[in-house]
């Protein structure tokens, strides 16, 4: 149960269409869960829900796929949407005995499951990528903000050397309530289409490029000088995170 | 006239309250600005607050006294409110030769001056600042946000190495729309309250700090690596930056 | 034999628990070894466990699991305890063919081997690490800091995202002697702790993150920034470091 | 009051020292205070010396002179020792004409004032120092030691290209109950003090030296790539920071 | 004498425009300048004119007043024409009291003097700049280029932010036999003028913007980076660099 | 068809080489194609050749062999040339079963496929190499140069650590039309070269070398501070990128 | 033949100890050689012996063993020593066969093989290495000096941790004519050795160490910026460099 | 008293020039002096000229006029020639006022004072210097070689834009004993020399340059990859610390 469910069951008891006394039972179930579960290698935080709109997230790296299954198999029996990210197919298969209606996106490196809807955003978000070695993560960014409940529109392969191919879209961008935009090498394409749109842009380096792009610092760097307004950064590489922050701000009431 | 002052002439054109005939002109007087205006030194963006919700703002380092004072008198000749960034008292002397109503603020180092009220943002900006310090580059997200048309709250020196001075307004971080969090030496403030809310958290690293600090860079790494959800980065000390993002997303319809 | 020892047997002459010919013996026997052992690749510094409490320490990198073997054998021959750091499963199978007692750490690829009883210390040290990802350093701060003779607690998964797990265990905190804390990413957890206790912290940053990480230079930065009191930093990933400096402290007279 | 007078306070009741109505008292006039000051500028966290053993210290840059005095007015009023770092004389001029028994201290850059006597340290804190351009962080180390309540024996100019001067004093080495170490250039003197004694090592990087010493950037590293053990490091040119930890140490139970 | 005008000559010889003993006049106090000379700070180098199309440039950091002046005197005693790059009006002072013709370019921070006129090049240099701030880089670029004897046209404060001030002056870009693109913050402009354009775009970083710009290196590694072909790039801040790539490459057979 | 086929076409209409009906059909062949052409993971840019003189290269790393297979059809099915740089064998092996006339240039890791006559460049294009083990960046830059259209010279291992191997082929040098100079290790051959000529000269920084060269970045940075006229660098590894810019100033008008 | 070998035969010219028709063909011959030898891949430097006392030394990284074998093959040919570095046992396989009398040195990556006698120098070279891990980098330097000509001492595991280990052997120390100091981690080692021989000392960064160690560039710098006279500093791992300076200077009249 | 003085006395003692007695007496003498005398805020190390061939050396950064001239009046009263380096004209008024006869260098910023004659070294150190801006690094390391007891050569300009300025010293090149090779900027010169002599070359990086030289940092890296053998390096600027290295090798027995 997040914020904006929490809201909405208020709003049913006062419209009548839920009753107080199941909602009674249904608060209750929720405040009999621990606000965390200390399985020793990790504490599993059952309340972020409450506090921050979507349940924790598994972090792949670093985690036995055991221990991701574990944690998995927890999460979804408090009731909760599962989200891992950058994880691999073994973590998918230890995940898969247990909750066999996980789903494993290749590309996009998570697997996802889905319990209960997500109150729908205000708007759509759209992705867009500058190359196609870019995908990767504008995949994660997709399926993130998809399982936390938006409506996604993907614009790939719209990189700044031939802007015919953008200033084409030019509608879908202005369309858009949040753009996150995904690019590596020289990190151009958000101070572009910075200019373009007044919603709010989360740039996204990537690791693309080779030499002098030191694994994306220099598509990092490029975003934080935007000459643009409204680009906010977030790590390389990390579709996830700016997926995260697409979906506050496309949740906020 | 920004795309949110569009809309609402058009409403008021359906509900009767302006005439057709009146917002004809309007428009007309609008339409009759070319795009950009050719200063030699620099080209005046006349449509940005069509695009973009605000008019140009005026950055101030590398541009003469004179420079910024020709740039600002046309941006108020063309009707719109006028925002100047990093800029010092011999810039304000400049202008209030030309603009006798604009304001200079000594700490956030900005001059404003307000022709337009813009309209109204859906909740507040909190901007919260770790330290005393990091008191500058806060004040010119605070000005910058007031001009663009949003309610500001402050929550000053709260850093988290005394964690209960920032426990205690609890309630003030929760009721914002959109939080910006400014700091430096570590950067770790971002964090912490990204752990504490759902609203989006925009991170200003500050370079505040010595050593090791790098003049910002460990702040603003600190704050692209936060294990939160919900946290973008702006550039070390863009406190406009991030007011530019805060008030784009607390105006988004 | 190390100086505490050393120090607990003049006393025990004194009390009359030990006869000065018993001593004179154990002495005799001490200084008849070299103060090191020459191997050719590696001189054994047998004297170290006087001049710093603890007998010399393998380190693993760069050595042959037959030269690390070696150099263990030395050490017990000479009767110490035995610590091997960032150690793999070969060198261990090396080691155990020559010591059948050395016990092998996976998740803190260390190898241990107790001959003697180390003098216990004053105090708990407490071990605390953000996130799952970063328990192979802190285990191997645990395991060196148990041969030393250190009493340790656990506390893990604690990351300041989520405050309320840390909140939870300020008891804990506050009765450590020292405090280790283990922490990748932002590393802003040692600034949290630091805040909340008296005891001294020493800060840990881990490889753990991704992108603008930096394989831990950002949490060694952060680390180093700390706007808490009483926070000292070791290398990225030193766990046995921290250990040998939390047990110098706690093993203070 | 801090955590040890408080512990002493009880033990004097216990001990008939002290009446349970004058401890009462005492207690009640500590809790009377809130446990911050919100300036404004600043919030004076009033209660640190409980949670840490010594009060807030007022970091200088980036405050005015006004605004350092203002802090030191009110942590002074309530009852605490002052210590100022990093300042200059015009702060000290400021805070003088409030608090005229205030000293300053030139080569430190600091301010104190003891109000209240410190309880004693266990041992003797030395501050070694490689060369003389070090001095101004040495001793910003030594006048922070002493107003926390330590004793301090100073050791300067044992660089390491001429070993003799070091060895030449090792009696006062091995006599310190911790050690801190002062260096700029290629900050070798704590690995070699670090070999030389059992006592923990707080290795003090300064920004001492030129061209590829890059502002106390390599002594940092050097520090933090120790090979003796017992060494930890805080940031570059932070003698304060290396006195708060010592002191820590020093003062355990 | 260059080697354009050395092919020059001999084509007026073989027209008649030319007498042969006036060419082997002009060739033979030419070839009587020693290939340099030493002013024992200075080795003025005679031959470069001929080596690579214009005579030995002046740099001015490093150099007293009174060694730029020597040294200009002797480049135009020489007959060669004179540029000095990155200099005051000190040494302006100076040398206009040998060289009382010499101009001082205050934004270029140039001094040139034309004593013969160059060879035409083939095409126009065009010189685009991002923002107001970079124009000083700007013309430095122009006025090197123009001494080198080119037609250079100017088109300033077109950054990505505001596209349509760039693709409003396409006629122009399309024009250029040779462009130079000089910006700072992130350095995007390369990019968008590269996939604009077939001819070669060499790209100038400034040093404008703060923070993460880092004095340049974000613009930098993003031109390095850049996806569009074509684009190449010179240090921060070097106008003269690329001016004299441009000549060269305007001035081929 | 590229601008100088464009151009080509027009004038052979008017010599009457062509017909104008005959013309006029090629040039609405060209026109039916759309400007790019959208497969999902990636916009083919097919004008690229018209605005830019080359159509689109394909970037290897980052897609599959299958995608690289469908890109580099379409860009053949559109008539257009094929260079395929940074791949593999397998992504070879892909393509060589949809076009089978396909070449792979191992050493250079680049796949081409000529089926238009690309107009030659006005002169030769020199490529100049280091040391051995900067041929496979050399090779990229001469099959890159070569299906552009252009005639390349190689001169390799001709190291600045032994002039004479340089200076015997001064000849050579002082011919080309352009010059791309590849070199790793501290990067001083283009400087050597840059003296020499008055060519351009483009550098091409390689990451041959070890400890500190860093991966090229010392190359790289010597580069961009050549002392010599004339010298504009691309990013490390990057032949193909030198290779089009020489091609560009080879075909200018 | 060398620069001292050709000094050494007009020296036994002038003793009679050979007759000048002997000299004389011996020069001959040596004179038959091109300077250089181009297989197209390489220019081999037949010539380099004279110049600089030792011939061209074959760096293996980015040549296929095929090559090395090839380049061997024309150097031995030539009459001249071999040495091959940063090699691997697949290379030496490939030589062995065209030259079964050559070695391969494990630990230090070389292959060696002896046809004439050098010179011998004017005294040792010590090499002193601070830990086991430096090993490999020390021996390249051992083998590299001793195909050079040179007596090699050897005095391994001397870390300054446990300076009595280095103090033992002080009487080795000063009885260098050079000394090359080998020590990754902190780097401490040349300024100890510096500060106590008055031998020129060049200093080896390794890689050796983990963390911020930053693969030997903490070592570096460290050594860059020692206190002690007479340290000079090579690239990180480069043993071979270290003893050809240090033969340099053991070779000098 | 240095080593070779000590030699030379005693083979003045076996030829009979000094008589024991006086020889005894000399001695004795310099033994009553003690090792180093401690000033407080200086040990002056009066037994390294003993160690190392030059007595301390005064660094004058970070020390004041007034401890600069105390320590040189001790150096000078113990009977040792003074080099004060990085120093200033005010330092030089301090020191004259206690020793006249003092000299100071103001492009070398050295302080010298010759009170001994030297043993003269083997041979010449010659001291090439890129360009002009490089004079003041080059200075201190003749001011610094030629106090130890050099001849020095001076070789200024010449830099490899103009290769024909260094090729026309070649002689000069071949005839030193050292070289020391001064260049900022891209660094390239100690490659090009390096390949030309055999004998040991002494690179000193110097801060000259702008953008991507970063201090210097640039130079440093290429000299620490040349690709030439017998170039080592010392510190950014370090003119003296080359002088000092090139003194200990031109003073070998």
């Amino acid at each position: 149960m997040n914020r904006l469910q929490l809201r909405a069951l208020l709003e049913e008891v006062r419209s009548g269409a839920v009753t107080p006394e199941s909602a009674h039972e249904q608060l209750l179930q929720y405040l009999r869960q621990s606000p965390y579960e200390n399985l020793g290698f990790a504490r599993v935080d059952h309340h972020r829900s409450v506090r921050q709109g979507f349940p924790e997230v598994v972090y792949g790296p670093g985690k036995t796929p055991e221990q991701i299954a574990t944690i998995s198999e927890r999460i979804v029996a408090a009731g909760h949407n599962l989200l891992v990210t950058r994880t691999t197919r073994d973590a998918y298969e230890a995940i898969r005995e247990r909750l066999p209606a996980a789903s494993f996106h290749e590309q996009a490196r998570t697997i996802t499951l889905r319990l209960t809807s997500m109150p729908p955003g205000r708007g759509t978000i759209l992705v867009a990528a500058a190359g196609t070695a870019d995908l990767p993560v504008a995949e994660e960014a997709v399926t993130s903000a998809e399982i936390m409940g938006n409506t996604v529109d993907r614009l790939y392969d719209v990189g700044v050397a031939g802007l015919h191919r953008l200033l084409a879209e030019h509608a879908r961008l202005t369309a858009a309530h949040v753009v996150i935009v995904v690019a590596g090498m020289e990190g151009a394409l958000p101070s572009v289409v910075g200019g373009l749109v007044d919603a709010p842009v989360i740039a996204v380096p990537t690791s693309v490029g080779y030499g002098a792009s030191f694994g994306g610092i220099t598509a990092l760097l490029a975003m934080l000088n935007s000459c643009a307004n409204g680009v906010s950064v977030v790590n390389i590489d990390n579709g996830f995170g700016a997926a995260a922050i697409a979906s506050a701000i496309n949740h906020l009431p």
